[in-house]
């Protein structure tokens, strides 16, 4: 397998694992855990294909499908061992993270050749995913969460990208990239760093500016 | 018109219904019913094409958007005399889900060959419609719900892809997987039908985990 | 450039504000901006594009991704000065809302040549973006609040779509189409227009039903 193949099935199976354990959050039945885990492992990517106008990669090769479907399986027996489920959803999405802003921005220089294109393609591969876990479970975003996320992706994208100018083999640049991407998510799970947040007030209720 | 138009036109007609009931529950204005109606009636179908690279139905065929005009139109001037209109909701959905996810199985089997695509696309195109409406009209979504709902959309997928490989003529496999769906999610609403779910312990706040 | 073009512009910069806007109540930092700024911006046009399978427009010309940061880090640096952010937010959008169902509409008809499909691409592109928003910074969506909303996209894009059908310069029905959606937006905000609205009763929440 190539580098980008395997990024492809890691960053599938740990995001399909962090939707099992939403799943397991909220108590569904195993349908319920493999559905999540299908929708959060293929939703970046598929998200990332129908924008590129490329065929969906799980369409083409239903392995993918049946990666989330054994993830599923496997954390529904085995998630009461683990103490803290949210904190290894965390963390397992920030290997995610790392492996999709890559692939994400991999892709956009393919179809397009524009850094730019190439980098908001690695932000949103790598987030849709977990927005959508976020959303069908009925969890909290990771977005509005105050520490680094979306910086994490922009970081591994454009690590990646400006390495990838330079012509290293593949498989450096993508490593390079995935660490980066995963260590400023890390480092932002384990030290609490964050980016200073828009400080002046927080938003009124709608209800009460009209 | 052949077994799958049928389906495909009722299966608008009855999603579009509920999306126009969910508006009523909001009490929205007439282009608010015709709005949810639209996008409950035809984003199954709309995600299932989109991800299968073919050309949306809708935008091939207007008729459809009419059917949804229609619905949210007569739905708007005769859902007060229902006694529960979220039971009404609950009902025409199964028969949407029955409709739709034989619909996205025999697009997902035409189109890639793959009985995991087929039972996929079959879930993904019986359950988007109805997360879509739940999500615009802030309802608790229905796959949060204890009682069996995307496993009948796998049961009719699923036994409509099992029968097809087989060879009967069209409208029967249709028939019998679109009664499969429909009769899984309906003994589970009449009976309380669940399977199994996870079990341990419900998930914390994430403020409590990190 | 083309009208069609100064308005594609104009609609994803207030959008974009818009959604940056809606980052500084939730006071996310500096790329939680941009990115909710962008998806603001793009994420109307995006569906469009994908729906009526053509290239999506900001894969094909990345000055629009730029067109979104700029605009990001200007909210950033300034929504601290206006006294009611929300209030600013709901008449950019305003804008926005005029603009993108024209331009939805225009799409829809030069990929069809159906009032009908271009008419909904209308409604579609002018709300998508705002809904994608709303749900991202877990807002109330502008889809249920009272004030005509989705009613003033239809009237833009069904006021452009007739015109259109008369021949007279693209500029003039585009202007008049865009005129015509911010105008009924704008009247509902400032004076409370509101259609009758669904009566009978409001919905009961489902625990309460089944």
């Amino acid at each position: 397998m190539s580098p980008l193949e395997i990024l492809d099935y890691a960053g599938v199976a740990v995001f399909a694992a962090t939707g099992a354990l939403a799943a397991s959050r909220k108590q569904l039945d195993i349908i319920g855990f493999l559905f999540l885990a299908a929708v959060t492992g293929l939703g970046g990517g598929t998200v990332r294909d129908v924008v590129l106008g490329r065929s969906v990669f799980w369409v083409m090769n239903p392995t993918y499908i049946l990666v989330c479907v054994g993830v599923g399986i496997l954390v529904y027996f085995t998630a009461h061992v683990i103490e803290s489920r949210y904190r290894l959803l965390i963390w397992l999405d920030a290997i995610g993270l790392g492996a999709y802003c890559v692939l994400g921005a991999a892709k956009g220089l393919a179809a397009t050749g524009s850094p730019t294109v190439a980098i908001i393609m690695g932000m949103l591969t790598a987030s849709f995913g977990g927005i959508l876990r976020d959303v069908l479970a009925s969890e909290p975003s990771v977005l509005l969460r105050p520490e680094i996320y979306l910086t994490a992706a922009l970081a591994g994208a454009a690590v990646f990208t400006a390495m990838h100018a330079f012509g290293p083999p593949l498989f450096v640049s993508a490593g390079v990239g995935t660490v980066a991407g995963f260590g400023v998510r890390g480092g932002a799970l384990l030290y609490g760093w964050t980016l200073p947040r828009y400080k002046p007030r927080p938003g009124r209720h709608p209800d009460d500016v009209l």
